[in-house]
Protein backbone atom coordinates (compact mmCIF):
# COMPACT_ATOMS: atom_id res chain seq x y z
CA UNK A 1 0.00 0.00 0.00
CA UNK A 2 0.75 3.46 -0.49
CA UNK A 3 4.05 4.94 1.44
CA UNK A 4 5.26 1.59 2.58
CA UNK A 5 7.07 1.13 -0.78
CA UNK A 6 10.25 2.35 0.59
CA UNK A 7 10.46 -0.41 3.33
CA UNK A 8 9.77 -3.11 1.49
CA UNK A 9 12.16 -2.08 -1.68
CA UNK A 10 14.85 -0.64 0.89
CA UNK A 11 18.46 -2.23 -0.27
CA UNK A 12 21.51 -1.14 1.10
CA UNK A 13 23.69 0.58 -2.13
CA UNK A 14 27.33 0.62 -1.60
CA UNK A 15 27.99 2.57 -5.35
CA UNK A 16 27.39 5.62 -5.62
CA UNK A 17 28.01 8.08 -8.77
CA UNK A 18 29.68 11.79 -8.24
CA UNK A 19 26.42 13.82 -8.24
CA UNK A 20 26.47 15.71 -5.05
CA UNK A 21 23.10 14.86 -2.47
CA UNK A 22 21.60 18.81 -2.43
CA UNK A 23 21.55 20.64 1.04
CA UNK A 24 18.00 20.49 0.89
CA UNK A 25 17.50 16.94 1.14
CA UNK A 26 20.18 16.45 3.81
CA UNK A 27 18.31 19.02 5.56
CA UNK A 28 15.40 16.88 4.99
CA UNK A 29 17.33 13.69 5.60
CA UNK A 30 17.93 15.05 9.39
CA UNK A 31 14.55 15.51 9.73
CA UNK A 32 13.19 12.85 9.30
CA UNK A 33 15.71 11.10 11.52
CA UNK A 34 14.51 13.73 14.73
CA UNK A 35 11.08 12.47 13.61
CA UNK A 36 11.34 9.20 15.58
CA UNK A 37 10.30 8.30 18.65
CA UNK A 38 13.03 7.99 21.50
CA UNK A 39 12.51 7.45 24.98
CA UNK A 40 10.28 9.94 27.20
CA UNK A 41 11.27 12.27 24.18
CA UNK A 42 14.77 12.76 25.58
CA UNK A 43 16.11 13.11 21.45
CA UNK A 44 18.95 12.56 22.90
CA UNK A 45 20.90 11.89 19.70
CA UNK A 46 23.14 14.26 17.44
CA UNK A 47 24.60 14.13 13.98
CA UNK A 48 28.06 15.22 12.44
CA UNK A 49 27.15 15.19 8.04
CA UNK A 50 30.38 15.04 6.59
CA UNK A 51 30.76 15.89 2.88
CA UNK A 52 34.61 16.44 2.74
CA UNK A 53 36.14 14.04 0.36
CA UNK A 54 39.31 13.83 2.76
CA UNK A 55 37.63 13.36 5.50
CA UNK A 56 35.21 11.10 4.20
CA UNK A 57 38.24 8.98 3.76
CA UNK A 58 39.90 8.94 7.03
CA UNK A 59 35.97 8.21 7.89
CA UNK A 60 36.20 5.05 5.91
CA UNK A 61 39.54 4.05 7.76
CA UNK A 62 38.60 4.87 10.93
CA UNK A 63 35.75 2.07 10.66
CA UNK A 64 36.70 -0.82 9.33
CA UNK A 65 36.70 -2.77 5.77
CA UNK A 66 33.04 -2.51 5.82
CA UNK A 67 33.11 0.88 5.51
CA UNK A 68 34.57 1.61 2.24
CA UNK A 69 31.63 2.56 0.66
CA UNK A 70 31.82 5.76 2.28
CA UNK A 71 35.23 6.46 0.43
CA UNK A 72 33.43 7.11 -2.79
CA UNK A 73 30.24 8.41 -1.42
CA UNK A 74 28.65 12.33 -1.46
CA UNK A 75 27.96 12.16 1.99
CA UNK A 76 28.52 10.75 5.87
CA UNK A 77 25.78 11.11 8.36
CA UNK A 78 27.60 9.91 11.52
CA UNK A 79 24.31 9.26 14.08
CA UNK A 80 25.77 9.94 17.63
CA UNK A 81 23.73 9.69 21.15
CA UNK A 82 24.02 12.34 23.44
CA UNK A 83 24.10 11.21 27.20
CA UNK A 84 23.72 14.54 28.54
CA UNK A 85 19.89 14.44 27.30
CA UNK A 86 19.56 10.44 27.68
CA UNK A 87 17.16 8.89 30.28
CA UNK A 88 18.88 8.86 33.54
CA UNK A 89 17.40 6.00 35.04
CA UNK A 90 18.25 3.90 32.00
CA UNK A 91 20.88 5.48 29.59
CA UNK A 92 21.02 2.92 27.60
CA UNK A 93 17.73 3.60 25.51
CA UNK A 94 19.98 6.07 23.75
CA UNK A 95 21.35 2.63 21.83
CA UNK A 96 17.64 2.73 20.70
CA UNK A 97 16.88 6.17 20.05
CA UNK A 98 20.10 6.47 17.94
CA UNK A 99 19.10 3.49 15.27
CA UNK A 100 15.46 4.99 15.36
CA UNK A 101 16.94 8.11 14.06
CA UNK A 102 19.02 6.44 11.38
CA UNK A 103 16.53 3.80 9.79
CA UNK A 104 14.25 7.39 9.73
CA UNK A 105 17.00 8.52 7.53
CA UNK A 106 17.80 5.59 5.25
CA UNK A 107 13.80 4.91 4.37
CA UNK A 108 13.76 8.96 3.55
CA UNK A 109 17.39 8.59 1.52
CA UNK A 110 15.13 5.80 -0.33
CA UNK A 111 12.16 7.87 -1.27
CA UNK A 112 14.35 10.96 -2.36
CA UNK A 113 15.93 8.41 -4.73
CA UNK A 114 19.11 8.42 -2.97
CA UNK A 115 21.17 5.30 -2.05
CA UNK A 116 22.15 4.39 1.54
CA UNK A 117 24.39 1.86 3.39
CA UNK A 118 24.41 1.31 7.59
CA UNK A 119 28.01 0.85 8.61
CA UNK A 120 27.83 -0.42 12.45
CA UNK A 121 30.04 2.00 14.53
CA UNK A 122 28.46 1.17 18.18
CA UNK A 123 29.37 -1.00 19.54
CA UNK A 124 32.59 -2.24 18.28
CA UNK A 125 34.63 0.01 20.89
CA UNK A 126 37.64 0.41 18.62
CA UNK A 127 35.55 2.11 15.63
CA UNK A 128 33.65 4.39 18.02
CA UNK A 129 36.97 5.93 19.31
CA UNK A 130 38.40 6.49 16.56
CA UNK A 131 35.24 8.25 15.37
CA UNK A 132 35.08 10.23 18.48
CA UNK A 133 38.96 11.56 17.88
CA UNK A 134 38.78 12.07 14.37
CA UNK A 135 35.65 14.49 14.80
CA UNK A 136 36.38 15.70 17.88
CA UNK A 137 33.50 14.88 19.42
CA UNK A 138 32.68 15.39 22.98
CA UNK A 139 32.97 12.89 25.93
CA UNK A 140 29.31 12.56 26.58
CA UNK A 141 28.66 12.15 22.19
CA UNK A 142 29.35 8.65 21.54
CA UNK A 143 29.48 7.52 17.83
CA UNK A 144 26.50 4.70 17.04
CA UNK A 145 26.20 4.33 12.99
CA UNK A 146 27.26 6.02 9.91
CA UNK A 147 24.35 6.15 6.98
CA UNK A 148 26.98 6.86 3.76
CA UNK A 149 24.71 8.08 0.89
CA UNK A 150 24.95 9.35 -2.53
CA UNK A 151 22.97 8.79 -5.86
CA UNK A 152 23.33 5.17 -6.80
CA UNK A 153 24.32 3.82 -10.03
CA UNK A 154 21.31 1.05 -10.26
CA UNK A 155 17.55 0.95 -10.23
CA UNK A 156 16.86 0.75 -6.28
CA UNK A 157 13.14 1.18 -6.34
CA UNK A 158 12.93 -2.04 -8.23
CA UNK A 159 10.73 -4.70 -6.19
CA UNK A 160 12.33 -7.28 -3.81
CA UNK A 161 11.31 -10.48 -2.66
CA UNK A 162 10.00 -11.21 0.72
CA UNK A 163 12.03 -11.63 3.61
CA UNK A 164 9.11 -13.00 5.81
CA UNK A 165 10.70 -15.70 7.78
CA UNK A 166 8.15 -17.72 9.16
CA UNK A 167 9.88 -19.36 12.14
CA UNK A 168 10.52 -15.87 14.01
CA UNK A 169 7.26 -15.32 14.49
CA UNK A 170 5.31 -17.00 17.62
CA UNK A 171 1.17 -16.34 18.48
CA UNK A 172 0.63 -15.61 22.49
CA UNK A 173 3.48 -16.77 23.85
CA UNK A 174 6.92 -18.84 22.58
CA UNK B 1 7.68 13.94 -1.01
CA UNK B 2 5.33 11.10 -1.77
CA UNK B 3 6.33 7.91 0.64
CA UNK B 4 7.96 9.86 3.45
CA UNK B 5 4.33 11.26 4.96
CA UNK B 6 4.58 8.37 7.83
CA UNK B 7 7.86 9.41 8.72
CA UNK B 8 6.77 12.68 9.49
CA UNK B 9 3.78 12.52 10.68
CA UNK B 10 4.60 9.27 12.89
CA UNK B 11 3.16 10.04 16.68
CA UNK B 12 2.79 7.66 19.25
CA UNK B 13 -1.23 6.75 19.78
CA UNK B 14 -2.25 5.71 23.33
CA UNK B 15 -6.05 5.09 22.74
CA UNK B 16 -7.64 2.44 20.28
CA UNK B 17 -10.77 1.16 19.13
CA UNK B 18 -12.58 -1.71 19.59
CA UNK B 19 -11.67 -2.69 16.30
CA UNK B 20 -9.52 -5.79 15.68
CA UNK B 21 -6.37 -5.64 13.68
CA UNK B 22 -6.77 -7.97 10.80
CA UNK B 23 -4.65 -11.13 10.40
CA UNK B 24 -3.64 -9.72 6.88
CA UNK B 25 -2.27 -6.65 8.06
CA UNK B 26 -0.36 -8.38 11.37
CA UNK B 27 1.48 -10.21 8.67
CA UNK B 28 2.52 -6.94 6.71
CA UNK B 29 3.85 -5.35 9.53
CA UNK B 30 6.02 -8.54 10.51
CA UNK B 31 7.26 -8.46 7.26
CA UNK B 32 7.94 -4.87 7.62
CA UNK B 33 9.72 -5.27 10.82
CA UNK B 34 11.98 -7.95 8.89
CA UNK B 35 12.68 -5.53 6.00
CA UNK B 36 15.47 -3.51 7.63
CA UNK B 37 18.72 -4.28 7.87
CA UNK B 38 20.80 -5.57 10.68
CA UNK B 39 24.07 -6.35 11.37
CA UNK B 40 26.10 -9.14 8.61
CA UNK B 41 22.55 -9.66 7.62
CA UNK B 42 22.01 -11.94 10.78
CA UNK B 43 18.52 -11.10 10.89
CA UNK B 44 18.80 -11.44 15.45
CA UNK B 45 15.27 -11.12 16.21
CA UNK B 46 12.01 -13.06 16.95
CA UNK B 47 7.93 -11.52 17.21
CA UNK B 48 5.84 -12.49 20.03
CA UNK B 49 2.25 -11.62 19.07
CA UNK B 50 0.10 -11.18 21.16
CA UNK B 51 -3.84 -10.84 20.63
CA UNK B 52 -5.40 -12.57 23.79
CA UNK B 53 -6.98 -9.24 25.90
CA UNK B 54 -5.80 -11.14 29.41
CA UNK B 55 -2.20 -11.98 28.20
CA UNK B 56 -2.13 -8.25 27.11
CA UNK B 57 -2.88 -7.25 30.41
CA UNK B 58 -0.21 -9.16 32.01
CA UNK B 59 2.09 -7.85 29.20
CA UNK B 60 1.29 -4.15 30.44
CA UNK B 61 1.35 -5.59 34.28
CA UNK B 62 5.32 -6.59 33.64
CA UNK B 63 6.10 -3.38 31.55
CA UNK B 64 5.51 -0.77 34.46
CA UNK B 65 3.25 2.44 34.26
CA UNK B 66 3.88 3.70 30.40
CA UNK B 67 2.78 0.40 28.96
CA UNK B 68 -1.10 0.87 30.19
CA UNK B 69 -2.10 1.60 26.58
CA UNK B 70 -1.29 -2.12 25.90
CA UNK B 71 -4.20 -2.93 28.09
CA UNK B 72 -6.93 -1.98 25.89
CA UNK B 73 -4.52 -2.56 22.53
CA UNK B 74 -6.12 -4.77 19.72
CA UNK B 75 -2.43 -6.32 19.71
CA UNK B 76 1.17 -6.08 21.27
CA UNK B 77 4.15 -7.59 19.05
CA UNK B 78 6.81 -7.92 21.49
CA UNK B 79 10.16 -7.66 19.34
CA UNK B 80 12.68 -9.85 20.95
CA UNK B 81 16.71 -10.22 19.78
CA UNK B 82 17.65 -13.89 19.42
CA UNK B 83 21.16 -13.83 20.85
CA UNK B 84 21.85 -17.39 18.24
CA UNK B 85 21.85 -15.65 15.51
CA UNK B 86 23.59 -12.43 16.31
CA UNK B 87 27.12 -11.58 14.82
CA UNK B 88 29.60 -13.34 17.14
CA UNK B 89 31.85 -10.84 17.17
CA UNK B 90 29.43 -8.24 18.39
CA UNK B 91 26.28 -9.50 19.88
CA UNK B 92 24.95 -6.35 21.04
CA UNK B 93 24.23 -5.17 17.60
CA UNK B 94 21.02 -7.51 18.47
CA UNK B 95 19.68 -4.52 20.34
CA UNK B 96 20.34 -1.60 16.87
CA UNK B 97 18.58 -4.84 14.29
CA UNK B 98 15.89 -4.94 17.38
CA UNK B 99 14.73 -1.11 17.28
CA UNK B 100 14.96 -1.18 12.90
CA UNK B 101 12.93 -4.05 12.97
CA UNK B 102 10.50 -2.30 15.64
CA UNK B 103 10.10 1.08 13.97
CA UNK B 104 9.74 -0.39 10.59
CA UNK B 105 6.76 -2.05 12.16
CA UNK B 106 5.90 1.49 13.71
CA UNK B 107 6.05 3.10 10.18
CA UNK B 108 3.90 0.48 8.46
CA UNK B 109 1.40 0.79 11.36
CA UNK B 110 0.86 4.19 10.68
CA UNK B 111 0.71 3.61 6.49
CA UNK B 112 -1.77 0.94 7.30
CA UNK B 113 -3.94 3.78 9.35
CA UNK B 114 -3.47 1.39 12.72
CA UNK B 115 -2.42 3.72 15.37
CA UNK B 116 0.42 2.53 17.60
CA UNK B 117 2.87 3.21 20.75
CA UNK B 118 6.80 1.72 21.19
CA UNK B 119 6.82 0.90 24.88
CA UNK B 120 10.42 0.18 25.92
CA UNK B 121 11.22 -2.84 28.18
CA UNK B 122 15.22 -3.48 27.52
CA UNK B 123 17.59 -1.96 29.16
CA UNK B 124 15.05 -2.12 32.06
CA UNK B 125 16.31 -5.10 32.85
CA UNK B 126 13.51 -5.69 35.37
CA UNK B 127 11.04 -5.17 32.29
CA UNK B 128 13.31 -8.21 30.16
CA UNK B 129 13.43 -10.68 32.98
CA UNK B 130 9.13 -10.07 33.31
CA UNK B 131 7.94 -10.07 29.87
CA UNK B 132 10.93 -13.37 29.52
CA UNK B 133 9.15 -15.15 32.07
CA UNK B 134 5.38 -14.05 31.46
CA UNK B 135 5.98 -15.35 27.12
CA UNK B 136 8.41 -18.32 28.25
CA UNK B 137 11.43 -17.24 26.41
CA UNK B 138 14.43 -19.15 25.72
CA UNK B 139 17.64 -18.20 27.40
CA UNK B 140 18.98 -16.94 23.85
CA UNK B 141 15.54 -14.61 23.61
CA UNK B 142 15.93 -11.15 25.19
CA UNK B 143 12.67 -8.99 25.06
CA UNK B 144 13.39 -5.77 23.48
CA UNK B 145 10.58 -2.98 22.99
CA UNK B 146 6.50 -3.77 22.74
CA UNK B 147 4.69 -2.26 19.90
CA UNK B 148 0.94 -1.46 21.41
CA UNK B 149 -0.79 -1.30 18.01
CA UNK B 150 -4.61 -1.22 17.39
CA UNK B 151 -6.99 1.26 15.41
CA UNK B 152 -6.94 5.02 16.59
CA UNK B 153 -9.98 6.98 18.02
CA UNK B 154 -8.29 9.94 16.67
CA UNK B 155 -6.73 11.30 13.46
CA UNK B 156 -3.38 9.89 13.27
CA UNK B 157 -2.61 11.42 9.62
CA UNK B 158 -2.74 14.95 10.49
CA UNK B 159 0.54 17.03 9.76
CA UNK B 160 2.90 17.91 12.33
CA UNK B 161 5.29 20.40 13.31
CA UNK B 162 9.13 19.93 12.02
CA UNK B 163 10.56 18.47 14.88
CA UNK B 164 14.18 19.50 13.42
CA UNK B 165 16.72 20.98 15.77
CA UNK B 166 19.47 23.05 14.32
CA UNK B 167 21.27 22.63 17.55
CA UNK B 168 21.90 18.54 16.87
CA UNK B 169 23.43 19.08 13.91
CA UNK B 170 27.40 19.38 13.18
CA UNK B 171 29.06 20.01 9.81
CA UNK B 172 32.49 18.27 8.73
CA UNK B 173 33.51 18.14 12.63
CA UNK B 174 31.68 18.79 16.07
Amino acid sequence: MQGTEWIFTRRSVRQFSQRPVEEEKLHLLLEAAMSGPSCTNARDWAFVVVTDPQLLQKMADANGAPAKPLEKAAAGILVCGDLERAFPPAKDYWVIDGAIAAQNLCLCAQALGLGAVWLGTWPQMDRVERQRELLGLPDSVVPHSIIALGYPVEDIARPRESRYEENRVHWNGW
